[in-house]
Formats: structure tokens, C-alpha cells, sequence
């Protein structure tokens, strides 16, 4: 099946999907919980190419030595049919508390979360590859 | 480290999330590819009580057999910083062909994609579980 629509899927080049990853405050993280896939949204920062994530303890990543995990943001337009999603495919490493000599430095960057209470680990995302697209309207 | 924000966390019960889940157009998915998680946004519908996704050949999930996966929608306003999401954990089925007697009319219902071009797989999540949460300010 061919559709008629007039949208075209372009590949974003490296250096623009760094650019919007800044961009948003919000993105959702995927990983697995068992044998389980979770998607959450999270606040997050972009820290020198790195993604920072702060979170509750109840998050599965709290606590978890390096685990595979997908970082997606995008922006998506409904009314226009417009949209672009950035997909960071990396490790996540929760670097709240221990030898990581920049747990201060990401403590004090890191994203304001938008919920009180105790969300007092931040998880750092590292990229191992980053990809991205977007839909155009043609018309 | 407690937070000062105002806002509040909230549960969202089931029949609201069913609402929520039929506000939209677009979610994201979350799966593994391999053993690693991937999450894609990707147009949708809702479909008595399950999502069906179209997409294309390269998806990883077409083809495959019954698989995990993370459905996840939010619509999140970063300027009020008013949020909700719905994740729904469920297991994946390629209903493009074969015996499924609800083949033709998932394909009838399916949701028009906003990409031109051969995007003619239908996948069906059935839901496990839905669970939602919802940020509101208290100000």
C-alpha cells in the first residue's frame, strides 16, 4: 500500500539533533524492568554530549549499574502533521553518589524537576549513537 | 533533597487513562531490537481496548512474533509545566496478515500515516497493563 500523502521523512544530521536534543525539557526513557519495556518521561539537562536525568528512587534505573537504555525526545505537531524525534541509544549510569568526580558538577546542572519530593538521583545518559528524524509537510 | 515546587504528582485511574489513550495520534513505542531498547514515536489508534500501530517494513517490530513492548502517550505543556502521560505494557503482534479475523478491519481503522510510502504493516498491542500519572500545579 502506497499512501497519497504529500509528507516527506528526512535522516536529521548529527549536529542538529544535538542542537534540539537542547531544545526540550522533557523526554521519556526507555529500558527494561525485568523482562519488561518501561517508557517514562523525565526532566532532563544535556551536559557536555551527555544526557542527565533526575529522578525518584522508585525509578527502576535508581541504583542500577550501567543498563542499555533508549532517550527519546521529539516535538510533534498534530494539527500540522509536523514533527521531528531525536533517539539517543546509550548506557545509564546513576551517578548520584559515589567516585564520580562530576556528581557535583551534574548536581548543580541538572533539571529542576517539575514535581516536589524525593527525586534526588540523577542518572547520566551516555550516547553511544544518536539519531534522528523528521517529517516535513511538502505542501 | 526535598524540592520546593508546588506541583503534584497524581494518579490517573484506569478509565481516564482509556480516555487519555483516545486523545491522541501520535505515542511512542518501546521495545528491544537485539538487546537494545529503542523507543520511536509512531502513529496510532485505539482499537477496542487495543492500540494498532501502522509503520514501515523496516520497523523491527514487523514480522516478529508475539513481543514486549512499552506504549507510552503524554501531552506535556513545558511552559505551565503541566503534564500527564499513560504507559501501557503489553505485548506486541504483527496483524498485517494471517488468520486474524481482524485484519480487515484493523486495516479500515488504522490510523493514516503522517509519511508517505510503503508503511504497510500493522502492528497490535494488547495491554497487560495501563497505568497513568498526571502533574498538575498546585498554584
Amino acid at each position: 500500500m502506497t499512501d497519497t500523502s504529500t509528507a516527506v521523512l528526512e535522516t536529521v544530521p548529527d549536529w542538529e539533533c544535538l542542537r534540539l536534543l537542547q531544545t526540550r525539557q522533557v523526554g521519556r526513557i526507555g529500558f527494561m524492568a525485568g523482562n519488561q519495556p518501561l517508557v517514562l518521561p523525565v526532566n532532563y539537562a544535556v551536559d557536555n554530549g551527555t544526557i542527565v536525568i533526575r529522578t525518584g528512587l522508585g525509578m527502576k534505573l535508581a541504583n542500577a549499574p550501567l543498563t542499555k537504555v533508549a532517550f527519546e525526545v521529539d516535538d510533534i505537531d498534530e494539527a500540522s502533521e509536523e514533527a521531528w524525534s531525536v533517539l539517543v541509544q546509550g548506557v545509564a549510569e546513576d551517578v548520584t553518589t559515589g567516585m564520580d568526580p562530576c556528581s557535583e558538577r551534574l548536581r548543580a546542572l541538572a533539571p529542576r524537576p517539575w514535581v516536589g519530593g524525593e527525586r534526588d538521583h540523577y542518572i547520566r545518559v551516555v550516547p553511544r549513537e544518536i539519531t534522528g528524524r523528521r517529517v516535513r509537510s511538502a505542501s
